[in-house]
């Protein structure tokens, strides 16, 4: 059916990806220019599956391609499906978005959102607001970490970091000296290489269509990771550009966006068996960590997550019960931190059920025999797992107090918002390449835009409800003393109550509310901000030099790994090979594709799961309340069997959702599933309960992702919201 | 294989059973005496799946046949399964008999219990202590409301009530002239129908044998009415009779019963697809409900309890919590609480979801459109609809109160205990054969016998909160007006913090802690108790009028449903005949037989069942935490896949759990499930989520009973306990 690609890039810095057994062939998350490399067998594989792309199709390694229509969002993927400029996501990527835009009168969070003319089409805040289009990737790893340089030279571990640092920031520099390029340099294979992804970031974009909240997270924490699934997790977006086609920030003269390439919304959508492609931005996968980093997530993080997540969301949820308007400001808090609790239960159940600290000991074991064996392998090889497990512990030892100063940092608070304008102001007094990422010259427009946002996301009863709960905690954690500036703000050894209370006086005293003074804030130099007598200024200037301390032991530690990891990646590299065992390098927040089939799986003894779901399974969920409240019209439709086009005969019903064996992890949400010629048939949204653990180690058996199926949006669009020119530009040919 | 069964006995009282679709082929639980006439095509069905016995094998009608080794438990049934009286029943049935025979030292609940010698086996207290063996069945229907019966002389509902009442006792208290034998007159077909069902009591039973709670209710609540499933919810028990044969009290010298029948264990257990007997004393179904009571009951009542359930639970739990002796005591109630928690909320979904009030409706409607065109019927048939709604409505009014009332004189406290005593002197009163059931001169043992079970099962603390919260809730409840006694007692509107703080005064006040005064308190006169200034005495004495009155409200619609739900049924069965659709009498506690099959379902939209589970999703469940923490001794057994000769070649280890299609409810656990040749192959223990509303109508797609494979319990006796001896007792010709 497909002539076989022709191999037109070498790598040789890349693994090679070897694949021992059929039963694998699925697993991994290709860069777009490795997919030439994946040698002819694998390619003839996929072509007998129903392939019938090159990987040339895919990405012509200059910018071109498929793939080059799959953007990225702000820890979301979405795919460009019209020659202007509509993009699909998922309706959680853009929840923010349609939040943003909601009001209690025009909720369309609760009732969904449709654009029957452009004009209608309104601004998307949030992460939703910000489209990146790759346009370029090149290996950098000689300019990172060459012979010739700072790295090479440096003598202790803090002064690799930042030579590290230094030279990704540099070649970002130069790249972004292109107009409204967004460019990042990815390490790979923890810093073995490092490859410059260069994008063209679009500014204007506008909810075009969102399905109801009941549709679009039905279900909701209550299946999440769950299979079967029922939420139509979609949404349509549309990027814009100056009159003159180049991106440009909101205005209203602004134009649709034409991209070079775009791709097919596929009518039929997919049946079992099918072969699919996920493509996206895959955020982190840690699939070569040693035991005792296996070990310590599972006894330490994911349980410590879990119980503070869980803490904060009664927080938030009981303020937002006192008062509707903080319930709509908490709830993207709120699913956030539910998503978060729930991903790290079942990481736990899923390190343990996949025994994957076992596994890593049984190879970690291997790994010493074979060390000692093999003479002629460098002695840096050979000292690697010791050094890993000296850098590893020093590291544990502050991370509890840590973990809780960095919830701290994250938080939507005034406090939060306080610490960000006293670190960057603190930054502001390097030169711009030497300052932390996220702190540059370059991100300002983002620290502005997030102040704009915390105006209408900020509950402050919650937020400050939640605050006490966190100082409170890291008072009380291990890891180094108490924080001095939180003795001196609270008491020592307040609790969460007292904390609260002068949280409340530091809320009436504070200017923060005020929009305005936060965008000040956010270009104040340190000197004024230190002279602030803001009560959250003054706390954030207080407190600056123990979370300054936080980051550069941080730093140390990730110097150390930088010398490290790579050794222990290539000792163990050399073990599998010698074994015949895959190897493939991790997921980084770069583009990467996934080869993959609809199947169904068992997730434990006695039950069968198929791998996919309708309009029928909608009904017998549907209870007539959160989460498993469908909207009426939808419900009305569904029940009539009000199906046009859209049924699929084999399920008598619209189908809803399905399953894929491939390989994702967070920041896939959103990804086109593609059939075999590169049309969209679906869009990922979430991996199953058994495979949550999966970014520690693929499984056949279990490593599952869920798919909202195209034609439930689709169905939605023409038969329950008669959005027909929307459709129509979606499927011009129909 | 297997002659045709002749039909020895015509009913013609009872049901035709119409089968009008081979979907419903295993639905119904027959009355044994039924079997013979189910019909030559029905018998060679069950033959051409594999039964391999006759009607009369199971039941000759003369109190023979492999039917008459099933034998009746308090709220549960065995079998015996040796010529030295071991009976088999669940785990959950011995509950009480376990936790009455444990001790913070001796926990036999945690550690489980094996009698390697006679002398071992211990007093099974509690309802496993009573064994009830059938010995005859007889309609009774003439004398009970014939035409020359009181019943037809009566003149209001009421006295209608008490006068079928009166033949009842009548007829069972001539039946109980013969020594040992306990009787009962039950209502089939709502009344329609009566027949005496006679049992010889044993009351020496003892444990022989009980699991670990780590495996007899491994995944507990959290797993109950699920599939799949894996507890190992089985225990052995001997009925012991007197030197020369008789029943007797509990007594050294006593020797093991011999029985006339006695079921065979197969050591070979069963296969999917096998046919299976489910035979026990299921409680009560009720699948001829008017539209209305199905909505009574998905509405008002499952809700209530499944709200006043959970309360109960999270208030003896909190007590349990402060204390390990109190934990002990409660866990029984918490049990039974969590179950009918469970099982409500179970009916509430299955009621919706199998639309059985919508389904009501339209054969309502049916029916009423037959009534209509069908002039040759009898008029009462005719005004049945109608009459019924109208006394059932009446009875809605007060039901709210009354529901708190009863939980009430249910909970196990000091005043359950007292008005348990006023109720008994006041009924008292009237002849033996007037007083009310459970109130007469035959129940006496077994009130004696609660009062000292009481002494080891309650948690004064725990009682006391529970009763405060209930009688706070009877207060503001609706239906009459609130309960003077209490008012008076607790003060108007008191809250249950108030109440709870009184009964604390009357907890240090009250001598029924003590057993002996509890005891005399079961024989002392009205007279005595009203002279009492024991203050739960004089509460129960002041609260007796408002609960007589409650009771004398619900004897007359009883007595009104006994005219109207038979002609009701009358005309629905004729409805029904003329569509050709089945009907048959619904559960009421006498001795049933379900045809059925192993055999998985599919519970939702790309969600499939397979019908067995093994030690292997034992492992999988395992958190060494409750409810899934197996006992070590088993755990290594399983882990070794030392599985001697008990493993099922198909699973590849030791089957655990098995489904089947079996037509079952409350009252059915226990019950043994028979392969085609009357061997038992498991017990049945529970029905799945989906099937909870099954009470209500059965499905071939949905209804399915949970059965615990009976080699787990063998394996558990040879592998880890080395019950050798008991395993040969069992399997004599192994």
């Amino acid at each position: 059916m497909t002539p076989r690609p022709r191999p037109h890039l070498i790598l040789p810095l890349l693994f090679v990806f070897a694949f021992p057994s059929p039963a694998s062939a699925d697993e991994g998350q290709w860069p777009p220019e490795a997919l030439a490399t994946l040698g002819e067998a694998r390619w003839g594989e996929l072509s007998s599956r129903g392939l019938e792309l090159t990987a040339r199709d895919l990405w012509d390694g200059e910018g071109g391609g498929l793939l080059s229509a799959v953007v990225g969002l702000s820890g979301c993927t979405g795919a460009l499906v019209s020659e202007e400029g509509l993009f699909l996501t998922n309706h959680h990527c853009a929840f923010s978005a349609i939040q943003l835009a909601s009001t209690p009168e025009k909720n369309y969070l609760r009732d969904g959102f449709v654009a029957r003319t452009r004009a209608e089409e309104v601004e998307a805040r949030g992460g939703a607001g910000q489209v990146r289009v790759l346009s370029r990737l090149l290996d950098v790893t000689d300019r990172v970490r060459g012979p010739k340089s700072a790295f090479a030279k440096a003598k202790t571990d803090t002064a690799r970091y930042d030579a590290v640092e230094r030279a990704k920031k540099e070649i970002v520099a130069e790249c972004e000296k292109t107009p409204d390029r967004r460019c990042a340099v990815a390490a790979f294979e923890d810093g073995r290489t490092f490859r410059l992804m260069e994008q063209v970031e679009f500014r204007d974009v506008r909810l075009v269509y969102a399905p109801p909240r009941g549709v679009g997270d039905f279900g909701g924490e209550e299946d999440n990771f769950r299979w079967p699934r029922h939420a139509g997790d979609f949404s349509i977006l549309r990027v814009y550009v100056s009159p003159d086609g180049k991106p440009a920030p909101h205005s209203r003269e602004n134009v649709p966006y034409r991209p070079k390439r775009w791709l097919k919304v596929a009518p039929k959508g997919v049946a079992e068996g099918d072969v699919v492609m996920i493509a996206g931005y895959p955020g982190r996968t840690q699939r070569y960590l040693t035991p005792s980093a296996v070990r310590n997530l599972e006894k330490w993080f994911y349980p410590l997550r879990s119980r503070t997540f869980s803490e904060l969301i009664a927080i938030l949820e009981a303020e937002g019960k006192k008062d509707p308007d903080t319930a709509l400001r908490v709830a993207s808090a709120v699913r956030s931190y539910g998503n978060g609790e729930t991903n790290a239960r079942g990481q736990i159940e899923g390190l343990a059920r996949n025994g994957v600290a076992a596994r890593a000991e049984v190879e970690a074991k291997e790994l010493a025999e074979f060390l000692a064996a093999r003479k002629d392998l460098p002695v840096e090889w050979a000292a690697a797992p010791a050094e890993l497990e000296r850098v590893l512990a020093a590291d544990r030892a502050v991370q509890d107090r840590r973990f809780f100063l960095e919830e701290i940092e994250r938080l939507g608070s005034y406090l939060g918002s306080a610490l960000s304008s006293v670190r960057r102001a603190e930054e502001r007094r390097k030169p711009d390449l030497e300052r932390e990422a996220g702190y540059q010259d370059r991100d300002l427009d983002r620290a502005r835009q997030r102040e704009k946002d915390l105006t209408r996301s900020i509950a402050p009863s919650a937020a400050r409800e939640a605050l006490a709960h966190l100082v409170a905690k890291a008072q009380a954690a291990a890891g180094g003393s108490p924080v001095l500036a939180f003795d001196e703000a609270f008491g020592k050894g307040a609790a969460a109550d007292a904390i609260a209370a002068k949280l409340a006086a530091m809320d009436a005293a504070t200017a923060l509310a005020d929009e305005k003074v936060r965008l000040a804030n956010v270009d104040a130099t340190a000197a004024a901000l230190a002279a602030s007598d803001d009560p959250y200024v003054k706390l954030a200037v207080a407190l600056h030099p123990d979370l300054a301390a936080l980051r550069a032991a941080r730093k140390e530690t990730d110097g150390a790994l930088l010398v490290w990891r790579p050794r222990y990646l290539s000792a163990l590299e050399a073990l599998r090979r010698s074994k015949g065992r895959a190897i493939y390098p991790d997921a980084n927040s770069t583009l990467r594709v996934s080869f993959a089939t609809v199947k169904g799986y068992s997730p434990r003894e006695a039950v069968t799961f198929t791998p996919r779901t309708s309009l029928k399974g909608v009904l017998e969920k549907e209870r007539g309340a959160e989460p498993f409240e469908t909207p009426k019209k939808v419900l009305d439709a569904a029940r009539a069997a009000d199906f046009g086009p859209w049924a699929d005969p084999l399920l008598g019903s619209v189908p809803v959702g399905f399953l894929t064996d491939g390989d994702t992890t967070g920041g896939n949400s959103g990804s086109p599933a593609m059939n075999g010629r590169g049309e969209v048939v679906g869009l990922n949204f979430d991996r199953v309960w058994e495979n949550v653990a999966g970014d520690f180690g693929w499984s056949p058996e279990r490593s599952r992702n869920v798919n909202v199926d195209l034609r439930y949006a689709l169905w939605m669009m023409d038969r329950v919201d008669g959005a027909g020119a929307l459709l129509k530009e979606l499927l011009p040919e129909r």
